[in-house]
């Protein structure tokens, strides 16, 4: 079965590729308003595609927002069912100017494609189809497992809608296992299943300082500044070090296993090589007594993602700025309940705001950290056809970042999540000129199918 | 002599506002490299307004920015020479959704001109024009003094063509004292002169953290933000109460004379107006152990004008931003100089500067602060007329804003400068709906008039 998929993904590639392209095309920025009829097109795009591969029953389904796509094939009775997720929203491309080809015009460079989504998460979620369609093609029509999708367009903007929908909407969605792909390998050639990411609460801070913007010649001195009042505050939330400063934030924290913590220490990490490729600063920042894998998937953070207020247009402008926004998250890690940690930081935020100044605080999202235990029978086929595939161990690693819908499936429908992910580190995801390595994208489509053939062998 | 000239005004009260409203619909905004041919039809218009009030050898000066506008009228042997400074450029008016009417369009409410630069400085520098107009009109084509002016496009950007004009034009601009009226009567009704002004270190400050943004889940915990490190590093300028701890700031500052304490504490001034009426915040802040009279006059500050940086558009976007911004400037009291500061403050950024972070600072401007000693003939000249105008005994203050002409007629010319504004504590200078009364354009026009007929007269 492999080598006739891999012969049929070898013979499609260039169509593969082309149909990526078309997606890749569709400026799906769910965070963005004006791009509300794009994600509409990504949306239709995708359930087009599903259809072509043969799937049934697909939808588009509206929602508040942007529309989840559903479809499925369920005709291999005795056999396990796999729910497939991905995403077909991105996230903005600004910085515009630091692009070096449009980021909505997927171009190749060195067996990449530049694109904004072409790893995160379009090239990935893409995959899954692809693969759906070569083991279709090899077999008959048939799978070897019974196959849902799920596919939604708000991942970059919190997942309101899916959330909304997975807990009603069970017994549609009822399945053995999920399959999502939107992690990286931990280096180049490395098998990697990832079973641990963070939580994440993303929050937008407002600081009020005078009514109005005022003379800074007039006022200077006994005015209250909103910006500045801003920067006071949340120069209190971390020290020099990076250690977080808010009460309560650590006290739920479960460290990783001796055992984990050993694995990660096996990993093929280089900290000069992280800083200089990945990072590109003069220097890692973050808690010393923790290692750079731990400060990035065992610890929680406290991070502005932006901040405006003011003038900082070309030139000198003397203003007391009345108002200043942030853009706040804190991550979570195994054990800490956001709602806990919400509380603490509102209690934290109103002891610790400067005189003169009102902050209110909205809470965008609040979701916590995931584990899967690698011990369970589709991991484990998982990380057997991931090896089989790449003829290395598989590693099981974690990912700092957030898959609010794999906490979904696992508190809803009550199935782990097989972690799958191709990209890699420096694929710059979120950044200018994201890229995926077009040669990862064939991987993928292999070892997904890999994985469905021998999952639906060993049950 | 004054009846005539009141007369005159009163009579001609109509065509003075529509020339001033047709001077205020030019967006001569300095800052904004888009406005440059409003300034240079700002310009022309003040040109064409001195030929007009009779003045001689009118001439728009090109500069490396923004015009300079010449003029004199010399026929009074022996009478003292006054050189009038103005500027015809004003403030973006940003946020312009505060506006209750467009910056743009003067608008009469309540007895009130509403427009950017109604106040500061149009307003106040066609007083100058009107009041030469009304002199000569009611003294057969003579004026009771030799006359100079010299207006500006530059003031809010730094004035950097005006400094160099100065010091390499010393003999065409020779003259007793300067006129300036870009200040404010300390509170309605009362004369008011001012013989202090701060002056004003200005910066521009910029972060690097990572060489591009990151994704925060990817990379939060391990990699310095230059959001954040700029707020780091700026929220150590300052204590909870506002003293400022960049090592050195307080070391040359001049304390005022015990008189002139006495002399503010005897002005009529409520905080509680003060932070209700013209700050607007839930408090007033700055050091505590100083009046707030002192705070904004004799005490220099640190104050951020403006930041930016990273990801502050709608919805969610989790990126460790690359780069920030910063406005940021000092304002000086006596006694402080300027490069000794800046030396001060780049040692200080260096030595805070956190891990990870590159810091730059460009300073935009730097000059100290100006006193004028009231006991000059000249000002004592002005503060008689503003009384006799008024009806009550002149007031001396500060002002806690610059305006570094003063200081270059001083340096260059050997000459004090009588700062004799109309314009009131709660007209909005910098800020949306900036308005000037339209009674004070009046009163200046007379009282300017009645100023320069004593100042003939007692020479």
């Amino acid at each position: 079965m492999a080598s006739s998929v891999d012969e049929f993904v070898q013979q499609n590639e260039k169509r593969f590729l082309d149909e990526l392209f078309e997606l890749l095309r569709i400026p799906s920025v769910s965070t963005l308003p004006e791009h509300k009829q794009d994600t509409a097109r990504a949306a239709q795009f995708v359930a087009s595609s599903l259809q072509r591969a043969g799937l049934e029953n697909v939808e588009v389904i509206r929602t508040a927002n942007h529309p989840l796509v559903y479809a499925d094939w369920l005709h291999a009775p005795g056999k396990p069912t796999v729910i497939c997720y991905g995403h077909y929203d991105v996230q903005p491309p600004d910085p515009l100017d630091l692009w070096q080809s449009p980021p909505f015009e997927p171009t190749v460079r060195n067996g990449n494609i530049y694109a904004r989504g072409a790893c995160d998460d379009k090239g990935q979620m893409y995959m899954h189809v692809k693969a759906i369609e070569a083991l279709r093609s090899v077999n008959g029509g048939s799978l070897p497992v019974n196959v849902k999708f799920l596919v939604e367009g708000e991942e970059e903007v919190g997942g309101e809608s899916i959330s909304e929908y997975v807990p009603t909407h069970k017994e549609k969605l009822k399945a053995d296992v999920a399959l999502v792909s939107d992690t990286e390998l931990f280096a180049d050639g490395v098998p990697t299943l990832c079973v641990g990411l963070r939580g994440l609460i993303y929050t937008e801070i407002e600081a009020q300082g005078p009514a109005r913007d005022l003379h800074s010649g007039m006022f200077g001195g006994a005015a209250p500044n909103a910006v500045y009042g801003l920067i006071e505050l949340l120069a209190k939330a971390k020290d020099a070090d990076g250690r977080i400063l808010i009460p309560g934030m650590y006290d739920d924290v479960a460290a990783p296993d001796q055992s984990e913590i050993e694995s990660w220490n096996g990993l093929p990490f280089s900290e000069s090589e992280f800083l200089k490729h990945e990072v590109g600063a003069t220097t890692l920042t973050g808690e010393p007594d923790q290692s750079v894998l731990s400060r990035i998937w065992a610890r929680p953070t406290f991070e502005v993602h932006g901040i405006a207020g003011g003038f900082t247009g070309t030139g000198a402008k003397t203003v007391i700025p009345a108002k200043a926004v942030a853009k706040v998250s804190m991550r979570l890690v195994p054990n800490q309940a956001p709602e806990k940690i919400v509380a603490a930081f509102k209690q934290w935020v109103q002891q610790n705001t400067p005189k003169g100044i009102q902050i209110s605080v909205r809470v965008l999202s609040a979701n916590p950290a995931i584990s899967v235990n690698p011990q369970h029978p589709a991991i484990d086929t998982a990380a057997k056809a991931f090896s089989d595939v790449m003829g290395k161990s598989t590693v099981f690693i974690r990912a700092g970042g957030s898959i609010p819908i794999v906490g979904e499936f696992a508190q809803h429908l009550g199935i782990p999540t097989v972690l799958m992910g191709f990209g890699l580190p420096d694929d710059g995801l979120h950044s200018p000129n994201e890229k995926y390595r077009i040669s990862n994208y064939y991987l993928g489509i292999r070892t997904i199918a890999h994985f469905l053939d021998e999952f639906g062998k060993s049950n």
